[in-house]
């Protein structure tokens, strides 16, 4: 299996964080030939959609996805200022152009225990967004994060448990696979099969770390961990995934703290390999 | 539902590592009125495995578990070492009249990222301790290690896996539940009842803290973090375990640096609300 060409790559915003802002992502995406870029709605914001949507569409980037929508469980039930910023999420992937919304569905209600309510709360929440999304013909991409998160950030945690979401809601919602937070999963293989081409919406990498330091910021560069990153491509791509491969690394003692060009071109070498 | 008696509980020596001896434990568990303890091996070794059966029989205290067994990846193959060091932690526990020996397989042998090979070398071990287990009809009980552990400690991180395995070993085998590692998992309830009462083998409590600040030796209190811990023993109890609720905390900045007493007084508080 040969490995991955910059132009098939996307650089999510989170990887240079500390670094850029979202122009000069789009601006180094094009100078080290990177095809795509997927922005953090912060720094969207930042620079306004318009005028990213303008940028990129001049840089000749694709958009792997815009994160993030989801933490439904914020304000413990599902109110309108938290339905709100969702559809501002999908106007905001729409207007420059997104493959998906990414969401993190959020975790835990502040002082509750009860996850199951908080997993109702969170279907309850993507069946919202998904009716407005399919209004503006965007996909809704599931991210089912680590189980480490499951408190604070998602409580949607196998690719299993999001394709079960999935088969209930219906048309226009699928995952985004993240290998940092799927590649322990031992049945991460059939549960990619049973997504198939039409539910693959990304495809994030970067690695875990052994030792890992901290549970949020401590992502590793491809090839300094232990994940088989090309074996979770090929299950990808043999579904016939085509889409971009976006490289998220949050690394606060690492790699926010290098030349973001240095970052760019160290991403570009070890995708070759994966 | 009623919380947790003194009498119901087992303190595993994990929860008082850096302060106890296992003398110390047995002891501490009398005085407090724990109705068993279980032990980890290297204190087990450190008193002998006899003179702690003559104690823990002479305490009139229950052995929940002998920890741990496993680690097959240790040397990439299934060494003779590594075979015979299971069927001696067969043998202490068996000496000491543990409820069950409590197996924590090993993750990804060392420079590999074959997860699915090193899963492999776990089930070949498995099968290997449990054919020498069943003539000392000992119970070789799973334990699913939460998946942030798949890389360096154990490459089965969920009941439904660990319960795939049982399915496929047969009989002399089941699962060890530590709230702690799977709690997250949506499908807890479901595949504690696919379990049932034969396979329930221990159950394992502690909680998980929000920030967590290290992956293994942040462990809370219970009633410090999110676990909702009454729902999952009412789950295995449900099914018929009517076995020790044993407490397992690492904390290397809290509780280890604790009186000892002091730490038992306020286990056997919390368990009231478990």
């Amino acid at each position: 299996m040969t490995g991955v060409d910059a132009s098939r790559l996307s650089l999510n915003t989170a990887t240079v964080r500390e670094q850029w802002t979202l122009a000069q992502c789009i601006d180094g995406c094009a100078r080290h030939g990177i095809g795509a870029v997927s922005p953090w709605r912060d720094k969207l914001q930042e620079m306004g959609p318009t005028a990213a949507a303008r940028a990129i569409r001049d840089a000749g980037l694709g958009v792997s996805g815009l994160c993030r929508g989801g933490w439904y469980t914020e304000d413990g039930s599902l109110t309108r200022k938290v339905r709100d910023d969702n559809r501002r999420a999908v106007d905001e992937a729409a207007e420059i152009g997104a493959a998906c919304l990414v969401m993190v569905v959020g975790g835990l209600p502040k002082g509750s225990r009860d996850l199951p309510a908080a997993q109702a709360l969170v279907e309850e929440g993507l069946a919202d967004t998904l009716d407005y999304a399919r209004t503006a013909g965007l996909p809704v991409a599931i991210e089912p994060l680590h189980p480490m998160y499951a408190g604070d950030r998602a409580c949607v945690n196998t690719t299993r448990q999001a394709l079960d979401i999935c088969d209930r809601l219906g048309d226009g919602i699928g995952v985004a696979l993240d290998v940092y937070h799927v590649w322990w999963d031992f049945e991460i293989a059939t549960q990619i099969a049973r997504a198939g081409r039409d539910r693959l919406l990304a495809f994030h990498i970067c690695d875990w770390l052994v030792p890992t330091s901290d549970l949020l910021l401590d992502r590793g560069m491809m090839g300094d961990g232990v994940i088989d990153i090309a074996a979770y491509r090929a299950m990808v791509e043999a579904q016939g995934f085509d889409g971009f491969v976006e490289v998220e690394i949050f690394s606060a003692d690492n790699w926010w703290t290098r030349d973001a060009d240095e970052v760019l071109a160290t991403v570009i070498e070890r995708a070759r390999n994966c």
